[in-house]
């Protein structure tokens, strides 16, 4: 049988565009000869769709939805995702279901077993979770079908199943011919090796095929990277799919074996890096492309956070769609000036320049009688950033574009940065990003567009110049030590007595961990954050705000 | 036997204090001739300590907690609740555990079996159910000991059961003496009315006595409003203790038969706004003290949310500790002053005027040349709101006083505010309360404290001032109308198509329910909201922000 993965970008809630999205899909498939094609886990409403599942007039719409896609199942039959009614009278209401349609009929419909609840993942909140997994049969093929989560309970997690049963060992009986998955997963810089790993484990373990169909595309903070892919039991990986590229593939099933119709070679990203730039750059153009917006504005600093940004939205919407606007002071030198200028020539973008000093000026005078007999402190510093977030949103507002916020995760965990000031903004870029990827990000950036990014932008120490000769390393610890010290507190999710970092005093590692803990309060109103990480901040990551930390 | 009921206000992650507080209750249990006190749930590290629990370090502190408390437990025994391991190597980590403790020795250990994932719930992201449920005996009583959830199974909604079995049926043999319930049941202004109905029907239909110990205190956004009860299978409500109040009460039971041991005559809150109002006092109490602040600035604009929020905040934290700061521009009219001026002398708190005029004539002029031939819109209303906020968040970072956020629910949801404008501060007293709420909680402070806010202030109507002769109608439909639309959309969570409400036609429903929507974006940076209904903005309303919605 030929059966054809479809890797498509899905807009949450909007059924007419996927909807014709999938009958377009399933037209291709057909016309290059599949049989089957799967599209991904909920296709038909997009990934996740949240609170909207609890709206009735959603879940009528979803169900008109499926049926009118089995209009076009002429000739050839699909599998789409689509929440379903669960029509007992114990138990969640809906289920997350894989329909096979045939003849426009649905044929069959199968549930998710295993429902995910951690992390980003709230399906349980909607859910119930299938009782019974029964093999799915089209065309005298009999199909272990499942839904994402379902093949992930075959290894321990640390020493423990998440779950307490596998669907896969119900469904891999001798009868069975082969494992479709259909999948919403979102990326993270380690996700793509994860995958590939468990799922060349279950295919060698059930020895049968193993078709696996994910989603592309972003859709506010979660990314979905594609990378769907074909695993034969006895010889791994046959075909993986493009990443960050929608894609329809069809594969040859005949008996144990499968391959490519057409096969293709494919360059897929190398490294983490490689992975969070194509990540960023689809983040950004799905964020705009979904919400209608062409233009974004973002304020230069000189410093490294914004030409990163600037950078990279050039890339996702064209360097015409990107406005760039130094907001300079009294203590902005004339290196970051020199430096944002040479940036904006490289990348081609338009260029504004707007001084904030009347605008401070005016507020330290308004406050000088209720400040009067006080000292200047980080007050002053935090004017400057909001008199710039006033100008950037006003500027957002008289245009029309968005403001993108350049603040990385480094700043972000530990409270670097201004509430209403340098903190605002549409869209967190680099939200997950530490300090010291940036760096990486933007050397790397400067490997496949030669000196886009000048050398002195990535060189010189970072400073926030909101006072003469300030410097980062003032207020936070070498970022070498800091971000490795993050990435044990917030991914590894470890306690702080149990942190071990070479050049990390104990005393050092509390003072990090206690600035996260502390700023929780600022992060609660940070806008979201593109989830590039394990664990991004956000909805990934649920922390008390009114608490003592331990 | 004598069982204490212990109401007790808990610090989020803060054991030692906890633990001393659960201590000295059952020294003042035991000093009053208790034989049982049962503490709510999770009473150990407080409610609800979110991804704390997945932090090893924080589960073997809270270990250690239960195993010194009872070290307290001689000559009387208690019941807290706190996390616990799971053993196996299946299913989460975790049990939400109630704890006997006799003698020093954790006698016997409970897991909950019904964890909710709903609204504001996400106990399965850390839980385990409990599989089995088996009664505890202490003294030769025997007791259904449960913990929240557990008891919630009793009564289907809208025609369905959430769990497919009910813990009580399980734990109500002949054998069984009474039920406890140890919880932690945030509040709304309904739900006190659904508990009481709920254990009336269970305490009858079991035919034992009930005992339901709750949480007290506010923990950023969640606020526990205490109301314990014990009911008599064949008399209702036995006693009901004190809301918004700690409290420890013992009652003696003896057969079916259970009694106060000193019966007590309290008032309760007797209608929703009066709960709200004493909610909301506790709800900012809390917010100060558990961060160890005691002041408070918010800006003052003549209208009646901020006068409300200067009320309750002056209640809250003393009108010493509060500072209402005057921030008028060319269309503040004199009305507003007047009033405004009034208003604080009633209060009895400071206040500051301060002009934003220069601020905003500088942010105009630095802008005059990017906006050349550019109508005057929205943007420059927006300038004038996020100088107020740049002015306000100046005092409150050189005072450390804490910035309160006076929006309210009806411009959340259709987003009439400024993003870093009038939206800023550290916490949002009414983003719960719907601006016709706000009203009625006006007219009742006015009923317990003379004409403590001007009358004028409730009865002009509301302009945000940012033009001139703005007024809300401007832009809003009359809020009466507009609460309801809000209410079938937010709180009864109806589809558009399927919302019915007087006044309001298909279209102006549509243009509410798309207002709120597009504005999903404004509320993922708005502040932490004291919840007060049963579905509020933040954790308990999960909507996609980019999404077409339908």
């Amino acid at each position: 049988m030929k059966i054809a993965l479809a890797q498509l970008n899905y807009h949450i809630g909007n059924l007419p565009y996927n909807v014709a999205k999938i009958k377009n899909g399933i037209l291709r498939a057909k016309s290059e000869g599949a049989e089957l094609v799967a599209f991904s886990e909920l296709s038909v409403c997009g990934y996740p769709p949240k609170d909207l599942l609890l709206h009735d007039g959603f879940i009528r719409a979803c169900e008109d939805a499926v049926k009118d896609i089995a209009q076009e199942c002429k000739g050839i039959a699909a599998i789409v995702g689509a929440p379903a009614r669960n029509e007992k009278h114990k138990g969640k209401s809906l289920f997350n279901s894989a329909f096979l349609l045939v003849d426009g009929q649905i044929a069959a419909q199968v549930n998710k077993t295993l429902l995910p609840f951690y992390d980003v993942f709230d399906e349980y909140r909607y859910f119930e979770p299938a009782e019974e997994n029964e093999l799915m049969e089209y065309k005298s093929v009999k199909i272990a079908l499942t839904v994402c989560e379902d093949v992930w309970n075959e290894r321990p997690l640390n020493d423990r199943y998440l779950y307490k049963h596998s669907s896969l060992e119900t469904l891999c009986t001798p009868d069975t011919n082969c494992i479709i998955n259909i999948a919403a997963s979102p990326f993270s810089y380690i996700h793509s090796e994860e995958r590939k790993q468990i799922f060349e484990t279950s295919a060698s373990r059930y020895k049968l095929p193993f078709f696996y169909v994910n989603a592309l595309g972003a859709n506010t903070d979660l990314i979905f990277d594609g990378g769907s892919m074909v695993i034969a039991s006895n010889e791994g990986i046959v075909d993986e799919m493009s990443y960050f590229t929608e894609e329809i593939s069809i594969y040859e099933l005949s008996g144990k074996s499968v391959k490519p119709v057409k096969p293709q070679k494919r360059s897929h990203p190398q490294n983490h890096i490689e992975r969070i730039y194509h990540a960023l750059v689809l983040g950004i153009r799905d964020y705009f492309q979904k919400n209608n917006l062409t233009s974004a504005v973002l304020g230069l600093s000189g410093g490294i956070d914004s030409a990163l940004v600037l950078a990279l939205t050039a890339e996702a919407l064209g360097s015409k769609n990107v406005h760039a606007v130094m907001l300079p002071s009294r203590y902005t030198s004339e290196e970051s000036l020199k430096d944002a200028g040479e940036l904006v020539m490289n990348i081609g973008c338009s260029y504004d320049s707007i001084s904030i000093e009347p605008g401070i000026n005016a507020a330290y005078s308004s406050l000088a009688d209720a400040f009067k007999g006080r000292q200047a402190d980080v007050t002053e510093e935090n004017i400057q950033s909001r008199m710039r977030a006033l100008l950037l949103m006003a500027i957002s507002n008289k245009m029309g574009y968005l403001l993108l916020n350049t603040s990385n995760k480094s700043e972000l965990a530990t409270g670097y940065g201004t509430l209403y000031g340098d903190m605002s903004g549409a869209l967190s870029v680099l939200g997950d990003v530490y300090k010291t990827q940036v760096y990486e990000l933007a050397r790397y950036i400067n490997t496949i567009k030669k000196g886009l990014i000048p050398s002195n932008i990535i060189t010189r120490p970072p400073s926030a110049e909101l006072k003469p000769n300030q410097k980062d390393t003032d207020s936070l610890p070498d970022y070498d030590i800091l971000d490795k010290v993050l990435h044990e507190y917030i991914e590894m999710e470890k306690s702080q007595i149990d942190i071990k970092v070479d050049g990390a005093s104990p005393e050092l590692v509390k003072r990090i961990v206690d600035m996260v803990n502390r700023n929780e309060y600022k992060r609660k109103q940070s806008p979201p954050i593109l989830r590039v990480s394990p664990k991004a901040f956000g909805s990934g990551r649920r922390m008390p705000i009114v608490a003592k930390y331990i």
